[in-house]
């Protein structure tokens, strides 16, 4: 049984960070899907707040060899991109 | 070998949200000791990004069954305690 736990463990944490990092993407959708409408000042301290979260937790699950860090990078690049497209977006408003 | 890779796992998790808190700890008895100095006005904004960034990594465990939440509550409380000894005693200063 206790194999399965330890790469139960592996995928399990995996699963959590791309389910978090799915949330945040979430955030970010939403917010380009409503640029014409006035933008909420919070909005940008909320998607930073949520990523300095997420890095937390990565960084917990690499710590702890529950991933490696490249997963981890790759996991925050992909949401960082879409970060700077949201941005740049809101600018051309 | 997995099923001490398992405990480990436990074991580990919690070690590193010690070691984690014991970091915040010290940030909050540095400026414990230093009240009489001019008190650096991001000092709590530092001890509340520190304390989010440790929920999330207490609530990343405790998701992953690596903690139970009691270990988790018990050691955010134990920091808060000391955070609102800190903010009491600037207050007094």
């Amino acid at each position: 049984m206790a194999a399965e736990m330890v790469t139960g463990h592996h995928e399990r944490a995996l699963e959590l960070l791309k389910a978090d990092a799915q949330k945040i993407l979430k955030l970010i959708e939403v917010q380009m899907g409503n640029l014409t409408m006035p933008q909420c000042p919070l909005y940008e301290e909320v998607l930073d707040t949520q990523m300095f979260g997420l890095s937390r937790e990565i960084d917990f699950a690499v710590r702890l060899q529950l991933i490696d860090a490249e997963a981890g990078k790759e996991l925050l690049g992909t949401l960082e991109k879409q970060l700077s497209a949201l941005h740049e977006a809101s600018m051309r408003k």
